[in-house]
């Protein structure tokens, strides 16, 4: 990977600071990321509390004022503003403080919750999703208020510890806390530069809707011998579920699905095309035999403009060595669609549901629970605070940003839109592949240190725009 | 369940020891129960190993001679002999010591390894699969020797410890025997009584193809919004394979898979449909809310006559609480296919194995590890041997037997009649609804000591026919 060029920040005093706080801002990121604040589990809620604490903390010392570690009815929200930046710009700053679950565990080179640098990548789990922002966040800010004084805007914080976990509570924490969470616009940290490390803007998100399906059969377990034939099994049953649910091509085969999608116009396949991408490379890195998707389409345009549907998880019956020869009395899978403008996450939901119920045999049965979703998100490249965001990551980077669509989802994305009537710029630093949601994650130290920054400088072309 | 009429036997003396006895007769069923010889885990070999010794102990105690634990290379074999009654047919008794995992273990009323008594059902792991009839022949075995001093016949006894474990090593142990395997034929018990506890003589098995299908995406778990859409899904793939496997009206699709299956006659028909059988309390009994099976036959038709392909146990990515948002890197199914005559095991590997190739997606890899097989079989009703045990069953249960096909599989039973040269007679006293291999397996006490006069009864029966 190309190492990123830094240019040389005209603020040196600020530049100097930040060359002198190296050692201490390294320890308090890997302070950060030593917190198994796993959101989705729930053991691990206290540890997403001690998350939610140090952050606290830390924005208290970087010169942030009133600084709350609010409840939500589930993992706390982390609130802090600085406001005295009479006549600038107001912006609202997002950022996540809990993480994927670790496992398997055993397939990393080293404990997840134990932060390591090696080669110039810091290696734990939340170290590029999303805990680097955090840190990079409290960082800029500190610098800036510690040389100057004070902040260039006026910033509203919102910490969240759910992210990870589908945000349920935050929707609620955001109406409650409409009154002061009023802002120009929002800034969301959770997205990654291009691969290569290619410096970009992410302009569209991805929405979500997750579930479990339930199968079941017989009340035990049953001797594949004795009843084998004379009904029927679940874990049969729940593959022949799966299998309607997405053509061998790779389409997803649920009548109305992509009924909502935003076709793609020639401007924005000509913006796909100009991105740098090479398929045969991306197709080696991840080790597998071919790269699959829904015809018509190229693999950036599955990736940021198609709505998909995937297995997360499966299991049933007999997973331990050797022959056990049973009918399994249930079979589970956990089932997830990812979802582009101007899908709905309530609709899709509904008409997979509603297919599942055509399809599922009615020689077994079956439930689903819902486990969270988001809707999907879509911001204008010419918005100026956009155009802000690409001048400092210019001036810091050396490069001008590409425009991307992003595959993942942040909920909170459209959240903001809807409950706070805000526009969102995605301002993120992680790399492309940092093995996100699996072992190893990583983050590349110098775009953290350079991301740094970015972010100030940020703050130094937003107080140039106009309030609206 | 009705009681079973226990008819008294003309031996006082024997009936007289098997009184005296009783007590010391359940604490070695016991006993043998506690050793939990889970032959398909390998961390389990040492208590499969103390079987095998308390087996050989046991049948030293009964009287019988040349006792031995014998190597196979696997779990061992206890071989032990009684070779003076002259002119007298020899009968090879083939049981097995060793048991299914006892997975999922909370969902047992007891500890599966802690045997408990309980309105004359015995709750264990192995009660009825098949440690009652290790017992059962020592016992019968004891008394006829401890009242009389001979056995009306002579006997070699063969107990396995794989049998659960597909038998890898017992054909290679029995080739290696051959010589001091000689006998007229093989009385192989390990099969049950008819639903409603009817006595029943097992006249086929069904033959068994086990494999584990395995599908490798990704090297490692992927997020699925980052790559979703880009790659292919193997838990997708996996369930697209499974469900190409199998109509979802029950049948096989793989092609050729019932070309070998010998067809009903109308006298098969005839002996099915005059089997007692009431389809809802059966399909209660279950808990499932239909029965499900291949069109075109009765329910006893399929299990008894039919081959089968059911998935064992599915797994795949992640399988904890919440929503992870992954795209596994691989998923795994235990696929087993059960047979009747006259399939080949090894043909039927090799069909679906190149229906595998054939519909598994270019987009993912797979491997197919074979996990054990066996041929079915089928003995004729009127075989001399068969109408003995029919004639000792009515003379100490009261009721002449049903002849039935189990659906299950005992691949000894091809073994001995390939390797050997022996007819078999299945003579097994287990309840049809034991819930072998499930939680809560459980053993009828009367049909144990009721069995035990039968199997005496029997080699008196078999002392009067002539030998080969």
């Amino acid at each position: 990977m190309p190492d990123v060029v830094s240019v040389p920040d005209p603020d040196t005093s600020l530049e100097r600071f930040l060359e002198a706080t190296k050692d201490a801002r390294l320890d308090s990121y890997k302070a950060l990321l030593r917190i198994p604040s796993i959101s989705g589990i729930p053991a691990h809620a206290a540890d997403c509390r001690a998350a939610a604490e140090f952050v606290a903390a830390d924005l208290r010392t970087a010169g942030m004022e009133h600084v709350e570690v609010s409840e939500t009815g589930g993992h706390p929200v982390v609130y802090a503003d600085w406001l005295h930046a009479t006549g600038k710009p107001t912006v609202l700053v997002y950022c996540h403080y809990d993480v994927q679950p670790a496992d398997p565990v055993d397939l990393w080179d080293s404990p997840p919750f134990v932060p390591v640098v090696k080669e110039g990548l810091m290696l734990a789990r939340g170290s590029s999703d999303c805990k680097c922002h955090v840190s990079m966040h409290a960082r800029a800010i500190e610098a800036l208020i510690k040389t100057r004084g004070s902040l260039p805007v006026n910033l509203r914080v919102v910490i969240e510890g759910e992210e990870e976990a589908s945000s349920v509570h935050l929707d609620g924490w955001l109406a409650a806390n409409r009154d002061r969470l009023k802002a120009d616009f929002a800034v969301i940290s959770d997205t990654s530069f291009f691969e290569g490390n290619l410096p970009a803007i992410t302009v569209a998100l991805r929405g979500l809707v997750y579930f479990q399906l339930d199968v079941t059969g017989s009340d035990v377990d049953l001797h594949s011998g004795v009843y084998g034939g004379a009904v029927d099994n679940p874990a049969n049953a729940l593959c022949q579920i799966v299998a309607a649910l997405k053509g061998p091509d790779g389409r997803v085969s649920v009548p109305g699905f992509y009924d909502d999608v935003a076709p793609l116009t020639a401007l924005d396949k000509q913006a796909f095309a100009s991105l740098p991408f090479d398929e045969e490379a991306y197709t080696e890195s991840l080790g597998v035999p071919a790269l699959f998707g829904e015809p018509g389409f190229t693999t950036l345009e599955r990736l940021g403009a198609r709505p998909t549907l995937d297995v997360d998880g499966i299991w049933g019956g007999f997973e331990g060595e050797g022959p056990k020869t049973i009918i399994p009395a249930h079979a589970h899978a956990k089932i997830s669609c990812r979802l582009v403008a101007n899908q709905d996450s309530e609709r899709i939901f509904q008409l997979v549901a509603d297919y599942i119920a055509k399809v599922a045999p009615k020689t077994v049965r079956y439930t689903i629970q819902r486990l969270g979703d988001g809707n999907p998100s879509l911001t204008a490249i010419d918005n100026p605070a956009t155009q802000a965001a690409a001048r400092a990551i210019e001036a810091t980077f050396g490069a001008a940003p590409l425009y991307i669509r992003e595959g993942g989802s942040v909920p909170v994305c459209a959240s903001f839109e809807s409950i706070l009537g805000l526009t969102t710029v995605l301002l993120g630093f992680a790399p492309a592949d940092g093995r996100f949601h699996a072992p190893n994650e990583w983050m590349w130290m110098s775009n953290y240190e350079t991301g740094i920054r970015a972010i100030a400088r940020y703050w130094d072309e937003v107080s140039k725009l106009s309030t609206r």
